[in-house]
């Protein structure tokens, strides 16, 4: 049977080795619960500050300014729980737009590439805003933010707000799940004041993440109990994965340079055989601004979940739309915003590269994907 | 050096070396997103479900009456997100208590023995109360709640609003974090509506449990995103916990009636020996009703932090107080609502088996125990 050939990994990485061999000591023997108070307890306690260190210094935060949740759709939440009134794009993550529908939340359009305009941000803020939120990377499209110019704008709004006495507080969150490992996500040099990571992207274990919020911020915990991570997020820690998160951004920002690099050259070979063999590809999102391990394309009268199932059966894993909207027959709701047509949306297919595709794998997968996008097009001109 | 002597088991439990086998999978080659719509992805879609089918066997629901949560914590704050006015006990956990503060809550006293009348339950009940809950086994005490008692004088309650009209539901939640491995957790003879479980207390995953919630609750999210957990708890699933926590279970299910009398029998091998060397011992908790995994003892006059490093010097680990309180330095919440002076709080141990604990492991352990005891309330008199 021929490899398996993985280009979701937008929608899920594999644990990474090293990650799981650091995970594992938490897993057997040092199974304490960390709040306990004799000696091999203590131990445990101490590794998770460790790694909430190493977190923090990746990022470019102090350690209490990290919060260890259960995935990035907790950290989200979590960020959220400042409330007032929200500005977002419309092309955000279910998480943030499911919890903006629970907020006063203005959301702003995107061009037809999925960028936003960072003045459209700014005139979607008003004197009861206090949070900005725009992912740094988009998942479906891979389109990159000017969360810098964004940054700036949210400056310039709280020198203002301060000069007029306005005590109403505004911060620019970031999920920056799609983001880690490809792009600097240092805070300070990003300018945002909350960030979301997600282990599951990051070749680390699912459901964990964090949250990094600047220390200034008065974060309300939602889960409340125990006292855990300074009360800001109680229950018995996930010590496996805290330590498992940890390792895996260490790994990921080590590996980041190289990684960009060897995957854009992998986007721009699976590119270059697409279009020579596609004169009328569509390609989706922004091609200057785009992270390098996501390519989505579209091909007009493609059905292509079709080709989705029929590249699986030919041992290669795409993705046609957000794998997080849990098996919900609609339309991705990203693709809409950038004003694309229903038959281009359902006609798009998206790659995701990752730290195990080869340049070889890039060339057989392509060659199965033209042969059967091919095939796909003169059967739709049939059935015309 | 000696052997570790772990006497703590209810403040976290070993993983079962099947159980980790069980995960290994989802950690290694079953790693896809589990809304992924191609082949593998669906195997792990399917496992999940799977593992709910078998948890809601085992404790009697349908399976989509249950919620695969991050912990036992967040599964109380989300039986709680309904809202309303709660009823509950002075002896629950932090989770419950610091949920309490957020809401319209009425406390009610329990006895010396730590048990609540069920009356006094049903004098705090409102026209508005939405939900009671009590836990199951008391995590510091032992003590079990006359759970089926309670859950008659609530279906009383609402048969009586509904014979008045009032549309205002009414639900027993229970904690059962402690009592799963030891007692029945069958929802419909205990006769709850909502029922909180927890993997990192039966020798599963840390941070990985259960909300069960009777079919007829309206269960509002806390985490809103992608829609998994059928909306009520969106993120991608954290697929080798979900695996851990059914395997832990289904376990602790097997082993419980067996487990239940060899602990009982372990608990009262220690109890004899200290009532041997101490006829002044301080029992606490109901004697009658008690799991048979805890046992909290005071001797007046003791230092019992002391005795616990001096017990860790000799490999033997043992408890003060609720682990959970994450390291505050306050008193026993629990100890104190029983009534008991500062003075036998601060005297006062907890030795909780699993199991891992023999017959010898106590007889050791005691004989050390003992001899500490002795020497530090011996130390004591003579600082009088």
């Amino acid at each position: 049977m021929a490899k398996t050939i993985y280009l979701d990994y937008a929608a899920a990485t594999p644990l990474d080795s090293n990650v799981l061999a650091e995970m594992q000591p938490y897993m057997t023997d040092a199974f304490y619960n960390p709040s306990a108070p004799y000696q091999p307890a203590r131990e445990v306690r101490k590794d998770i500050e460790e790694a909430r260190i190493s977190v923090a210094r990746i990022i470019g935060a102090k350690p209490t300014e990290v919060v260890f949740t259960a995935g990035a759709t907790e950290s989200i939440n979590l960020a959220f729980n400042i409330g007032g009134h929200m500005v977002t794009t419309t092309t955000e993550h279910a998480a943030v737009l499911q919890a903006a529908n629970t907020h006063d939340a203005t959301l702003v359009n995107v061009d037809e590439k999925g960028r936003v305009n960072p003045n459209d941000i700014k005139k979607a803020i008003t004197p009861k805003t206090t949070i900005v939120t725009v992912s740094f990377v988009n998942n479906e499209t891979g389109t990159i933010q000017d969360l810098k110019s964004i940054a700036k704008i949210i400056f310039d709004e709280r020198q203002k707000r301060e000069a007029k006495g306005s005590t109403t507080p505004l911060y620019l969150h970031t999920d920056a799940s799609q983001a880690a490992g490809m792009l600097d996500i240092h805070v300070a040099r990003l300018g945002v004041d909350m960030m979301t990571l997600n282990g599951g992207k990051i070749y680390g274990p699912k459901q964990t993440g964090i949250l990094y919020f600047n220390s200034s911020i008065d974060l309300q915990p939602m889960i409340v109990g125990g006292g855990q991570e300074r009360g800001l997020r109680s229950g018995t820690e996930n010590v496996a994965g805290v330590i498992g998160f940890s390792k895996a951004l260490e790994i990921a920002e080590k590996k980041r340079k190289t990684e960009f690099e060897r995957l854009e050259n992998l986007r721009q070979q699976m590119l270059d055989i697409l279009q020579k063999e596609f004169t009328d590809i569509i390609i989706i999102g922004d091609q200057k601004h785009h992270t390098p391990h996501i390519l989505t394309a579209a091909w007009r009268g493609l059905d292509a979940e079709r080709v989705l199932f029929a590249l699986e059966s030919q041992n290669i894993l795409v993705a046609t739309g957000s794998a997080c909207a849990a098996n919900k027959d609609t339309r991705s709701h990203v693709l809409t915003a950038l004003g694309l047509e229903p038959g281009i949306i359902d006609a798009s297919l998206r790659f995701s590269f990752g730290r195990h595709t080869t340049s070889d794998d890039v060339d057989t997968a392509a060659k199965i994907i033209v042969d059967v996008i091919k095939q796909e097009l003169a059967r739709g001109k049939r059935i015309k």
